[in-house]
């Protein structure tokens, strides 16, 4: 479609109401509809509302100081409005903000369908937990990446779900193996109702860092339309896209920015953009754009699904904070939508130059060398043997680290011990608390396995590649100096651990 | 127990653990712990943390300006501490304010056990739906008021949980009829699982507006302790605690305030002031206190319950927002326990205020008799008919009315129509659509009405009083001037609706 197409030309969304489950439909309608209509009504008394008087709120004014969306170091003063932001408000949150979000979304991602809404919520851990209380029944199976994040299949496991991982390659989840996955299931798993929600964190993904292409987006757009799943993008790190790792090319200080129209034509579209049905429910948040303590996020979706989600948001968390919401309509009305995507673009330089700033320090310590095949992974190796691989991502936070354990001499040991249930994983163990040991803190992969039950822990029975273990590095917080430092420390446990010196001494 | 009684000498809570439901069990404990132990070593380089960088939140410094606590037009202003208030946080909510509640509660509450925990929550609402995913499984009935609050039965209607409501009088639930329910529970629901968890407002409940006595109190929590039934404290009103309503006395504008002592010994204990075991999950709420925008309140609980909650927590909401914990932490440091004690009393005075203007407005327009026997209620009467009767509340912001339909003129004919299933609610959608049309908003008492299935809906099935509906009317939002208009619409409508003009012309 092109930017000029009206959102009357649109088709509607499909209906997708069977999706919705029993525990959703079984939510009584709001009784106060009625009463809301009077209210409106010129001279009524209401007598109806339970609410505490306004008057006696003790806050009067609230003034922020707040960065210019672009110039460094100059500052905005913001007052914030509150009327009507410290009462009770209607579960979809304030009016002006959600028409704000619309008017974002419909500028960022130019949804394809013509009856798409915004309904506000308190931040994407919440909103997932609101999509898995609209969509799953218990026990059924979340079709998700083959390293997922942590917090959601958190929510998800008491409930009795469990995940379906489905193989990944370095453009994101493989549509063919999504295709096949759906194609096969009664065989693979008798009983079991077909998977019908896809949960995806498609750019920078956590923790596999990577960002998945237009191409395999459409392709996993349309499994998804043949085998009816509904799409869940949880997508925080959307802004924080970047362009490809290139070693010669030193991290720039102060970089040009461009105008805000190449900067959206840079991202890979959303699947929001390809979708074309309502099939696609976005969550969408402030944390990594503002800031987390907002608590503050919104979904995007076809209004059969926000009606159920406001529904269950008026009896799970109503309203997020006021304050939150009154700073933030504040913000952006300050900045603009033109003043936000030039923040935006401004926050994906800096965290581009962090990334850059990792593999830069991987590179002082390991030689890195392109795999083998037309893959565009890197492979750190430490006397000419491999160590750890990886995908120099394209967006968001992440570096995530397939390390190669054949080499590795307690492996080697373990790996014979008929007493060693999953010698991967004891390795791993020994290692991070190694690596923790010489003061450098990884994240373990195990946090990212895929729940598929009691009986799909170890690494054999997960069918994960053999002699292989994970780790997740974050180069969010750390400054250029305390990465090598950290990388150096964790190079030097590496080589007592391989026994690399002996080796070469 | 005696105020000088250190924490120590207290016992610890008796193990409830038998009460954590089947959900709540099967929440993974949090993998983080390890990680977060050694993040604390000197010179640690974390590569573990998946945060956004503090330095690229656009918020710089907030300054709020406040009411003092209790001079009036008196203002403070107050600088937001922002540092860890803008990042993630734990779950359980930022530590200085978790120590700010704990004291407040010992200094009101003193709780009589020794490990009560304190967990931040983003609001009542949500934490309710939390308590029920820590102790109800699907199915369950839960122990609730004659009439309940709808947002509580809202959130657990989906889930299949059902009421199982006990009867109340002028103080409150029965602990007689408590007793009797649980004894007979088997008789009464064979099959059904003997409910193990009480929802109780017992200050100023919503709907019924009544306050709980002191000796009721420890009755209902006796009973719990025989039948083993955790008591869940929903108390937003707690403060909201007024004088008797004595017609005689005109509400005074400017009454002198006592001192916090005497203020706090006047209050009807709360459930968990009497609570020995650990058996009381109090919902303490900021909504009516401060403002309901905030989103923010706490637990009060027993270690073990609170654990379940925080892992609860971490994956349904994370921390309450940022912006409300600073700011409430800020006011609470600014103001004093002492001083918000004193902003408590003062709100009290006020909404006291309000209850007497209504029962005043109530006074004008019809004639207000004591209730025949020795109950608290008043009767009011048109033309020596008696309309409806109301407990005047002694907390809390309404008057729960109670309809006598038998002389009203369209029950008369509905009550013997064959055709009408419940002549009861019929007239009640009648009567609130006239006094809506005559521009007076009342809340339909069957709003309240407790979920017992659906089988359980006409007032003849719920074994309600036949010939009675009701109405709750709401004193905290409208004026003296619009309450008396919205009283004299009512009675106009009621002398329409009686026929009582007709009856006396």
């Amino acid at each position: 479609m092109t930017q000029s197409q009206s959102t009357n030309e649109l088709p509607t969304a499909v209906d997708f109401s069977h999706h919705i489950n029993s525990r959703s439909r079984a939510r009584h309608p709001s009784p106060l509809k009625d009463i809301i209509r009077f209210m409106a009504v010129e001279d009524m008394v209401s007598l109806a509302g339970g609410l505490p008087h306004p008057s006696f709120f003790p806050f009067h004014t609230v003034t922020v100081t707040a960065s210019a969306p672009t110039a460094e170091n100059s500052l905005c003063s913001l007052e914030l409005p509150l009327e009507g932001f410290l009462q009770y408000g209607s579960g979809s949150g304030n009016a002006e903000l959600r028409a704000w979000c619309r008017e974002f979304t419909q500028r960022v991602h130019r949804p394809a369908y013509a009856d798409w809404e915004v309904l506000l919520h308190p931040g994407n851990t919440n909103a997932w937990g609101k999509v898995v209380g609209l969509l799953c029944e218990p026990d059924d199976y979340i079709l998700c990446e083959s390293y997922t994040y942590p917090s959601a299949q958190a929510f998800w496991i008491p409930l009795g779900n469990k995940a379906a991982p489905v193989p990944s390659d370095a453009e994101g989840m493989r549509a063919d193996a999504l295709a096949q996955t759906l194609r096969e299931w009664d065989d693979s798993h008798p009983g079991a109702r077909q998977p019908r929600v896809l949960y995806l964190v498609s750019v920078g993904s956590n923790p596999s860092g990577v960002t998945m292409s237009t191409k395999r987006r459409q392709d996993i757009y349309d499994v998804c339309v043949e085998h009816d799943v509904i799409i869940v993008e949880d997508d925080p790190y959307f802004f924080l896209q970047y362009p490809e790792y290139n070693a010669s090319q030193v991290a720039m200080d102060d970089p040009e920015l461009v105008g805000n129209d190449e900067f959206l034509r840079s991202l890979t579209p959303s699947m929001l953009q390809i979708d074309h049905q309502g099939r696609v429910i976005r969550l969408e948040s402030f944390s990594k754009t503002l800031a987390p303590g907002l608590r503050l996020g919104y979904f995007v979706a076809n209004s059969v699904f926000t009606e159920r989600l406001l529904r269950a948001t008026e009896v799970e968390t109503q309203d997020p904070s006021g304050l939150s919401q009154a700073l933030t309509l504040r913000l952006m009305q300050s900045w603009g939508i033109g003043g936000y995507l030039g923040w935006l673009q401004g926050l994906s330089v800096e965290y581009r130059c962090r990334r850059d700033w990792m593999i830069d320090a991987f590179s002082q310590h390991f030689r890195l060398e392109n795999a083998a095949e037309d893959s565009r992974a890197l492979v750190a190796h430490l006397s000419d043997i491999p160590i750890f691989s990886f995908v120099p991502p394209t967006g968001g936070m992440f570096i995530w680290a397939c390390f190669y354990l054949s080499q590795n001499s307690a492996f080697k040991q373990l790996r014979h011990d008929e007493n060693v249930v999953d010698p991967e994983q004891t390795v791993a163990d020994q290692l991070w608390r190694q690596f923790a040991e010489a003061k450098v803190l990884l994240t373990p992969g195990s946090y990212y396995h895929p729940w598929e039950g009691p009986d799909k822990i170890t690494t054999h029975a997960r069918g994960a590649t053999p002699s292989t273990t994970n780790f997740r590095f974050s180069f969010s917080m750390t400054t250029k100096e305390e990465m090598e430092r950290g990388i150096a420390r964790m190079a030097r446990v590496i080589r007592a651990s391989w026994k690399l010196d002996q080796l070469v001494g």
